[in-house]
């Protein structure tokens, strides 16, 4: 593959990770050159996930032993927190290399909202400063001409590609917004916890830092850069029995005289042409199932019973447009490639 | 047993009327006499569910073949609109038996608001009048006097006890209420359709009936008559990928300068004393985990991050609360039993 | 409750020690005296475990905090490895309690055997002698007079209940035996691992254990020891993506002529009358679903394709009669009391 | 795409056929020109699979209505007893078009064993005689040069995989084989049946046909083949709580003092170099969770606890090894491609 994009993943023993070499793979332009997990160091892509035992991949190096300079891009799907100084040192070393980070650590603005959030300082502030935001659709330009891209949260991806079209044009009340969010399991990650055991996650569902999820500041801060003003939004998630997928249910108030025919229109006006972004004809209903492993988003809009309300429905897998598949989508632009490589995987159904 | 009060069971091969079985088999006064299910008639209920295989019960029957004047009180479980005729006949042959509908038929009390929803008019308007709503907390004491009992819908048995006594105390702007169901699959019965097999409604979600629900206008009903006034609210159900449970998510503004502490403080004092219906201490979570196969109710109640507006959840199992077991608590009141009685299974967790 | 029998459960953080307050709190003749859970003392049960919160339960304790002095019987749900030496001193200072242990640590009669698969000296040889073996079908009498019952394995009760009867009658080759055992994930407990997570044991499944599962040496000694003569099982179970259930498709010879019809009939000889388990029909198919959350057992036999073979196959609830409802079973035994007593809940489906 | 080979999908609408253009979509050298559902004529594939509504599909026609002399291949997904006459009229109307079948018509090669087990003359004799059974490893050479191949069902995929190769070694007994097979849902179909209802498998496991179901005979009929001998197979199938996978735990006798070490070595060495047949290292536990999706084969193998026995377990998943993928991989030898190409998709884990 001499023409082959070099990339190396850190953080490979998560799911995002995985799911990032599981895409890689299919990607004709992509050569993995490097993957790194401290944890599991010395072991091989296969003990750690058999799924990925059948594609030849390097063996696992702590990330200090990886060899930066030997790659073009660096994919990073370490918990956060942990990437600031991590991707901060390869980029001081390796000015060449483009990092396209799925943690959560580049994606707020505001170092105060971030202290906030995650209780520490922000420890490469420069960094986050120049990251930009991943959101490919609507940050598409800026995306092709950084080295640092911070792609967003499963949830404000979900979320943002319904809200910001009909925030922007002034249809729904932009500090009135409820989201009811739904997700599979494996947003949680791979560490064993008492909560994401079968046992315990099957079979029923709970709601879960209500209020105060850490995907809240994110989706309020592009809310409000659209809005021009700064706002809180209603999060709510929720702990669904399936393992992958997202459904976010979002409740607006109507503005002007705007009708769930007009968000509809909006939105459809705003991603025609895109090849991952499907606003539904009126009365189709959005569903995982249909975007399940695959980078597609489905988008649909109702009218509410209550009079002056709407209900703007969108739907993603958590781990492919939500983390991974975005990430692609984004290192495709940042080289120079078919936004689309490495994406056509249709959702796995049943 | 000479003091069992008998009973019939009209639609015993759906899976409200297995529940209901379930739950008599461990009543200490109930007797079940007779078994109706015209599909089935001839089978044994082993024959049709098998895990009710271990206990002795009549064999299923049609309909129309039953012997009403054997029994005391006959729970009804077929599907809307075949109820009303039959339990008309039921109660004019046999004045002295007592009926706990579980159907759609008697729940709501507008003949317009029936024939809107149902598409035809309702065939036992008399006894439509004379029905009381179930909704065992609101309604105990009509309930005990009565002989026609319409036990509320799954969803507005979550919604309402959530709602009635904020909406009653004037805390919560009664029409702008937004609730956000979700739903296990046996909500949607036993008859064999596509989106309800194992490989369509498993590992995924989707809303279905958005708006146009007909839990809404039931729940319409009752938060209206507590308002005062005739209003919408916006109902949005989803399907779960498990079978049991119901939980809903329900947003609402605030009235007064209330807040989320107020609204907990006016449901902890409404169910004080309750047996089944528990508010929870601020910060914990309620689960459909918790209830799956019990009586039980959950209502926790949170801050919203936009001020001025709170957040109420509230979960229970579908089958149980939200039908036979409600059922057998109203039986209980209508036959002068201790309400608790045959109702002290907890939930089979995990 | 002046005639209750006093009960301590050791280890009530577990899914065990959770499901037999589950099944004791409708048990009319037990009080719950004393539950314990090192690493949670000092909480409620309900903060363990939710769906507890609706009954009146005593706080968690440490084990060497508890009284046994004020119960009459304990019940034991605590890893193996650690019962035999609490055990010894709860019965050395408190002569007159009986216990019902659900561990593994008095199962084996062997010393020997027991070392090796459990790498350790036995610590209280002395009760491992005198514990009975707490298969209730086989050992009722031995068990009315036993101050000491070991409950046997989820998967030896399955298979034990499917295979003595025949063994005994000489009609299957003993020593020809394949067990093929397929488990809901509850079986591995309640503390987290990553191959128990949702996430990795959902929408999917796998062997585990093959021919080196502590089982097998628990069903090698009971088919043993009627048989009359030592011999080996295949027993290779299967990590399900349910919570509850198990399911052993035993594979035999068979002897002198015997065909599946004989087999069914010695089985449905041997279990006549029992209140618990159920010889199905020719043609009836086991399923867990018919069990689940209930003590009983369902057994079926077909003939194999292959001449002069048989498939037998059996099916329980791996937490109630293969653990904690047969401990239930024993103790009412133990206690004098009426053998179903506290036992009658069926099978939560769906 | 002006090399591409012109495909038709017969029987569009069903799982198979679903899966077959989602992998086709994929595919660089194929153009999907005609998707036949007779139920669905004049539906866009969209409606009846959203899944696959993000690519470019034709409209579905009923199968009269399609244009055969447009196509070069045919895959045919018809539920069985259906194709034998449409193949034979595609075939006989248009020479030049190669036919993949997926369904069962053309599988068994005797006549009588295939009106036993379908209750009907085969409609099409001679095409049963021509077809070549498409186990690819093992028919890799008769594909290549055939215009009819008879895709292997799930079952008999997964178990001649593994059972082949050591019964033509002579290393285990060929008449005492004993498959215990577990399926994911998905191999039951699409259409609505109570018993795929979610509510009815989740949570739950069933055996079914058992030592009756049509797998068992084709697998018979290579496994005879190899062994030189006319033989039976013990077969028997659970339905698991899962949408897609299938294990199959083959437990056999050894022979002439083979071992299992031995018969890792036979399956090893069968299939070094296979692209899709992955044999394990002793130790490692085959799981459907690795090959979900993806058209891969895990087998592996253990010694038994029983001496003289030895215990192989193989994986796939049901609609992609076990039908669609089999299918591009033998469409792939009968026209000259690459064998793997199309097929490089990973499992979708989590």
């Amino acid at each position: 593959m001499d023409n082959s994009v070099r990339i190396g993943v850190l953080g490979a023993s998560g799911y995002t990770g995985a799911d990032l070499i599981r895409l890689a793979a299919l990607h004709p332009a992509i050569e993995i050159a490097s993957v790194t997990a401290n944890t599991y160091a010395g072991k091989t892509m296969a003990e750690v996930f058999p799924h990925l035992s059948f594609i030849s991949l390097p063996r696992l190096t702590k990330v200090e032993d990886a060899d930066w300079s030997k790659v073009d891009a660096v994919f990073c799907g370490l918990p956060h927190g942990t990437t600031q100084e991590i991707i901060s040192e390869i980029l001081t070393e390796n000015p060449a290399v483009k990092v396209v980070d799925m943690s959560a650590d580049f994606r707020l603005r505001d170092p105060e909202t971030y202290k906030t959030w995650y209780g520490h300082e922000h420890r490469a502030p420069k960094l986050q400063d120049e990251a930009v935001y991943g959101l490919t659709e609507h940050y598409r330009e800026a995306i092709k001409d950084s080295r640092l891209v911070a792609c967003p949260g499963c949830y404000p991806t979900a979320s943002l590609l319904a809200l910001l079209p009909i925030v922007a044009s002034g249809e729904v009340v932009a500090d009135d917004i409820v989201i009811d969010a739904k997700s599979g399991v494996s947003g949680a990650g791979r560490s064993p916890k008492q909560n994401t055991l079968f046992t315990e996650a099957g079979e029923g569902l709970s709601p879960y830092a209500v209020a105060e999820h850490r995907h809240a500041p994110e989706i309020e801060q592009e809310v409000s850069k659209v809005a021009g003003r700064s706002l809180y939004v209603n999060f709510t998630p929720h702990l669904i029995p399936m393992s992958r997928g997202e459904l976010c249910s979002i409740y607006v108030r109507l503005e002007g005289g705007a009708t769930a025919a007009d968000l509809r229109k909006t939105l459809s006006d705003a991603y025609a042409g895109e090849p991952f972004v499907h606003v539904l004809p009126e009365g189709t209903l959005p569903q995982t199932q249909a975007v399940r492993g695959s980078n597609h988003v489905q988008i649909a809009v109702f009218a509410d019973r209550i009079p002056g309300r709407a209900i703007v429905i969108s739907t993603l897998d958590n781990l492919v447009k939500g983390s991974a598949g975005q990430a692609i989508q984004n290192f495709n632009l940042m080289f120079g490639l078919t936004e689309t490589t490495g994406l056509g995987q249709l959702a796995l159904f049943p």
